[in-house]
């Protein structure tokens, strides 16, 4: 039987507040089994572009990323964020470390190919691209990685990766060799059918219903890309995924954790 | 018999210029034992806060540290500079994997106590700081540490800390276990008798002799806290001390290297 690990995203909105940021992770140093934390970006690496007057752009929900705002996303994704994370993690005694994929060849990527638009220094994780084997003697030793949305390519040049695919990535490829569980955090109970009301959070979604969803209009923008990374997941070994409220994490080893479980 | 270790700093002036920066590393993934590159800030930390107009106060040659630089020294040293590194070094082949102290706690510091002066976030790593059997358990697994001059107090806070001390205490802690060599690699060929002429390098250099040179003042500034790093490590059980050009690191696996040794 292979042994369990928590791959858990924590969002941009948790990590851009103090004190919700604290209390997650507090929760999740408090999951006494094998687990990784994948953490996005927030608000911080937008207001040290807007301080240092570089223009950011965003086509199809994604950061263009000139080779300044690579430096940016670096500092603040790879620098600030993680090793904050990290410091306040092993206060609570998680044996945290943080990487970002250039480390140990963790993740490798190549910068995006698009027809229509050049994205710049940003990276999609290749086929093959997560170092199983790597992460493998780094659970064995009882680290808990954290890692930050920042890849490198193999020649020497970092890239700006999105963290929810990353997740996704790192979920699918350790499946071979672990029983995953997949969680993604944000600040929303769930899939919610009217986005205003937090209650109306879908407690069990197929990729059928999703597209039905997703043609309806009722599941939107970043959802989109969130939703398709988390079906991925569950259709190529993932055992367990759910989309579900930071504060919510502390129920993450019982059955019933409030979110949206996705299923085939 | 102890394992061979080699512990390198890499100073600041070097991380300022690619071409020697690469140079460098490339020769450093050349070395094929064990080893763990320290490396400094540069001016790229001041780039920053100049921008971000963070004004930067320097007390007997370290920098003041309010909680807005600390957020710079993070964003630079454990962010920009260690990941690029880190991207570089695994393009040369060398399984590289960057760290700051917070990082599985391999570097516990605690915020610097001074009779007349406040540093700020400054850390001064604590005897028995340095966690010995985690730095093993990385070089058993073939990873080679790049450590970043960032530390934490176990109590949640990162702290800038000073490159050259670090490595003096990383590789004193490590000669309990490995027989350590230890090398300052900076823009200078040793300690020169003569400022101008980097051929006045001494080859040998006993603690009676610096002491008389510091008191001469023909060593002077930034070298006496190197100086007074690199002679804790000698008294301290690290086996060989040197100070050379960070161009002259491929030879140092030979017993010639040109540079400064330093000896009790």
């Amino acid at each position: 039987m292979k042994k369990k690990l928590y791959i858990i995203k924590i969002g941009g909105n948790i990590l851009d507040d103090e004190n919700q940021l604290n209390k997650f992770l507090k929760d999740f140093s408090n999951i006494k089994e094998p687990k990784i934390l994948v953490h996005g970006g927030g608000k911080l690496a937008t207001n040290l572009a807007n301080r240092l007057n570089i223009k950011q752009t965003m086509v199809e929900g994604r950061r263009v990323t000139d080779a300044e705002t690579l430096n940016v996303t670096v500092m603040v994704y790879a620098g600030l964020i993680n090793k904050n994370i990290v410091a306040k993690l092993q206060a609570e005694h998680c044996n945290a470390m943080g990487f970002c994929g250039a480390d140990g060849n963790l993740l490798r990527s190549e910068k995006r190919k698009h027809l229509k638009f050049d994205f710049g220094f940003v990276g999609d994780v290749l086929e093959n691209g997560v170092d199983i084997g790597k992460f493998e003697q780094l659970l064995n030793i009882g680290i808990e990685p954290v890692i930050s949305p920042i890849t490198h390519d193999g020649n020497g040049n970092l890239l700006n990766t999105n963290a929810d695919t990353m997740a996704s990535k790192i979920a699918i490829a350790l499946s071979e060799l672990f029983d995953v569980t997949l969680t993604y955090c944000f600040e929303k109970n769930g899939v919610l059918t009217d986005i205003e009301d937090d209650n109306s959070y879908i407690s069990v979604l197929n990729k059928e219903e999703y597209l039905k969803l997703k043609n309806n209009g009722v599941v939107v923008e970043g959802m989109i890309p969130k939703l398709d990374n988390a079906f991925d997941a569950i259709y190529l070994g993932v055992n367990k995924v759910t989309i579900c409220h930071a504060k919510h994490i502390s129920n993450i080893l019982s059955s019933s954790i409030i979110g949206t479980q996705l299923i085939k």
